[in-house]
């Protein structure tokens, strides 16, 4: 192989990335902090047993907004599993206040879920010829989770190091979290400024059947919160009780 | 919590395991392992897109000739990557000697699948209170597959012991890969001691429409002289020419 080769195949590695998208505002944020960066992105989202799809319209239009290359969406069965509050039918907590979202693992934790998001990420990355993967992961409002921390993240891309064809050759996958120290308020500030239509995110653990936010769990509260600390106009739908 | 509690809950994750079925050689006498060390085991296989289904009936004959407590099969979409010989329309080699096979990683390698195997372990055993997964992985025989050497089981361990709750909580998994550092033969014999039986295994990478192993291909050949070496009757129904 020629030099030149080897350094098309780098760049075309360094200006493509995958990026995990649930349809979220922090997968949206992410994925405008991609694009901003110049990069080709193949966005990567999931059908995995949630109670609803909503999201998958949200991340639709997202990667159509972005001019993502391709979106790609994978089937899984987290459903085999059971045990958590987005897949199984325990009962989402609703009105709770930070105080009481802090300091413990949440019922809405996924056993094993981003490891196995990042996993499929991570073997797109390889067929692809993308050198990083972007996730939008949060270790403040999220620090229930451990799947969201940084000592995890860092020891999920020394795993795929190891553990890929294209690791081993000598080219690393980064794993890339750029929301990973920001509050909602900074991830939403971060957001209005790469343009990100945030009324095309979804947020809610309980929406309505027509995509309304529930506005009282414990994903709408933080994102209620978010734009009020951000003094950014919040155009979230919310269910009118 | 109560002392007794904590005792009674850290014998059931210390005797129970999640077990990875292929329905390969490998896989089976991982299982007999597993059983042998009196452990209650979780089968899980994959629906991936494999080229033909033969090795899933072959899990299912293992599960249940070894009393798995449950044997669970995710759909998984690795189609959605292409990119191997295994799950695309790429040919299968063919009458390679040893040599050929080593030193490079075949086009049989499909990117991360242990990986995302792993991750789906991973889950299942933190919902049922397992303590350690089993996977027959190999480096001996399989040394061009990343995803079987000792360094990446060992950073899939500590990923693991940081990414989950049960993890974080003080009790991480165990990733048991008791065949790593055996040769075909060797594995053939512990399995043959512990009363596998081999007929009920599939190995072969392009079966006949009838299940016949096709006796040409890497891992047909390996399976060969595995038995040949070991001294062992090789049951297998190879396709006659």
């Amino acid at each position: 192989m020629t030099e030149t080769q080897v350094s098309t195949r780098a760049s075309r590695r360094n200006g493509r990335a995958v990026v995990l998208l649930s349809g979220g505002l922090d997968s949206a944020v992410t994925m405008a902090i991609a694009r901003g960066a110049g990069l080709e992105c193949f966005a990567l989202s999931f059908r995995y047993g949630q109670r609803h799809a909503v999201e998958l319209d949200s991340a639709r239009a997202i990667a159509e907004r972005f001019g993502a290359v391709e979106h790609a969406v994978a089937d899984i069965n987290l459903r085999l599993f059971g045990g958590s509050a987005l897949t199984d039918d325990i009962d989402v907590p609703k009105g709770r206040s930070a105080d009481e979202m802090a300091g413990s693992i949440p019922v809405t934790y996924v056993p094993a879920r981003n490891i196995i998001f990042l996993s499929y990420a991570l073997g797109l990355a390889e067929v692809k010829g993308c050198g990083s993967i972007y996730i939008g992961v949060n270790a403040l409002d999220y620090s229930g989770y451990p799947d969201c921390r940084p000592a995890f993240i860092q020891a999920y891309a020394e795993m795929a190091r190891l553990g890929t064809k294209t690791g081993v050759e000598g080219a690393p996958f980064a794993i890339e979290t750029p929301l990973i120290d920001l509050t909602k308020a900074q991830i939403i500030q971060r957001g209005a400024a790469l343009g990100v239509p945030f009324e095309l995110t979804h947020s809610c653990y309980d929406p309505t059947e027509t995509g309304e936010h529930c506005g009282q769990c414990d994903s709408c509260l933080l994102r209620k919160k978010g734009f009020h600390e951000a003094n950014v106009t919040d155009p979230t739908r919310y269910r009118t009780l």
